[in-house]
């Protein structure tokens, strides 16, 4: 018995997100497929975390285990040659056996792009919020470094979530203009449901006069959803990186 | 009368092509359509030049008379909103009635994106050709400077074109690496049909081994076609700038 890790990448817009479902494409059934054709098994892949429809990612984690011996290598060329143009297997590697996907990520960076002109960007079209007016970058970067810390981000969870804790720490969070595209990025331990999606919105409601950093602040007091931003859609939102302890898998 | 002058930018893939034609959606047919409903005439655009399938702009300028006293302003915002999301109306203003946006044009800037990874990418798919053996990019950027200068471009130039001259002034030619992304950006006064994706091919030749920088030279001495390297595929060909004399338009 081998443990598997694979590093995908995928552009969402393709997707009807990752997890598998009735009558949409999603990258997990792309992958499941291509596995069976390849491995003539069915594996049930286990992720780092689920993304909804629209979500990109640049890297993304999931592990399987397998009784084929065919060598890494052909692994991720045959995959390759399988899953639709819009999904790649970046990196095929043993793991030890206890290695899980989602028990033993560290956490995760997500970014946010944001087309900021008055003018749409075709090619951002789906892999960014367009937003005309100027965004108050410099208060929106001091504003993002309130979600910094251990707080109960209740007030970040869209409802219908079931999760026992919501307490979660963000190791770093900040808002940066590179041109005309702003970039939210932040790093934790982990996220709840829509949470980066939430703190978006929050950050864009500050920028456009509508709350303050105060507001802000209670958000994380009072853990009320009503408190805190609306959802900024998918389309903006990249998994950008997954963290596991060094020597868990490769490094 | 006015002239107006509109600089434009689209994703290729969402269209096939700038120029009209039956039965399939084309730069020139949404911008025509778009315009009749704003100004209730049927307006006849002078384009820059014509992209081929699956060929991008980043700018792309083109011009046409009205007798509309509508402001740039709304025009502007109302062609954004009528056109679909792949294209888009950066600039929208007023221009000497002699202004043609073909004929007054100086020269135009082309790039040609590669993505040069084992791996494709998926957010570069419809966007960069895929090559994935390691390019020698030194090699490429050496034998592009061969390009330089005015010469007779028959060799790169797909056949049936119709044009007089095939003579044309190459202002600069590079290929630079971009971690793994390989650009090749060429300037010129003119580029004939097929011209800088048969440039690219040629390189990719070179790159492989299977040409030198002699076949270069005697391909630009011959004109003949059968000398020079295949056709690089549409995806990676961006029109990325547009000349004009100062004063011309808006400089």
């Amino acid at each position: 018995m081998r443990n598997i890790k694979l590093t995908l990448c995928y552009d969402g817009a393709a997707f009807h997100g990752y997890q598998q479902q009735d009558n949409a494409e999603t990258v997990e059934e792309a992958l499941k497929a291509a596995l069976r054709r390849l491995l003539g098994e069915d594996v049930k892949p286990v992720s780092c975390s689920r993304t909804d429809a629209g979500v990109h990612a640049e890297m993304f984690v999931c592990n399987f285990k397998t009784e084929s011996d065919r060598e890494n290598e052909k692994l991720l060329r045959g995959l390759n040659a399988l899953l639709p143009l819009a999904a790649a297997v970046l990196k095929c590697e043993d793991v030890p056996l206890a290695f899980h996907a989602r028990y033993d990520c560290r956490g995760k960076e997500y970014r946010y792009l944001i087309w900021n002109a008055p003018v749409r960007n075709p090619f951002y079209v789906g892999r960014a919020l367009h937003v005309s007016y100027a965004l108050d970058v410099a208060r929106m970067d001091r504003a993002a470094r309130l979600f910094c810390g251990t707080h109960d981000f209740s007030a970040y969870c869209a409802s219908g979530s079931e999760v026992k804790s919501k307490v979660r720490t963000v190791f770093s969070c900040r808002v940066r203009r590179e041109g005309d595209l702003v970039v939210f990025s932040v790093r934790g331990d982990g996220f709840l449901y829509n949470m980066v999606r939430i703190m978006v919105g929050t950050l864009l409601s500050l920028s456009a006069g509508g709350r303050t950093e105060a507001d802000i602040l209670r958000s994380l007091e009072t853990g009320e959803r009503t408190d805190a931003g609306p959802t900024a859609k998918a389309d903006g939102l990249y998994l950008h990186e997954v963290f596991y302890e060094e020597g868990d898998s490769n490094g």
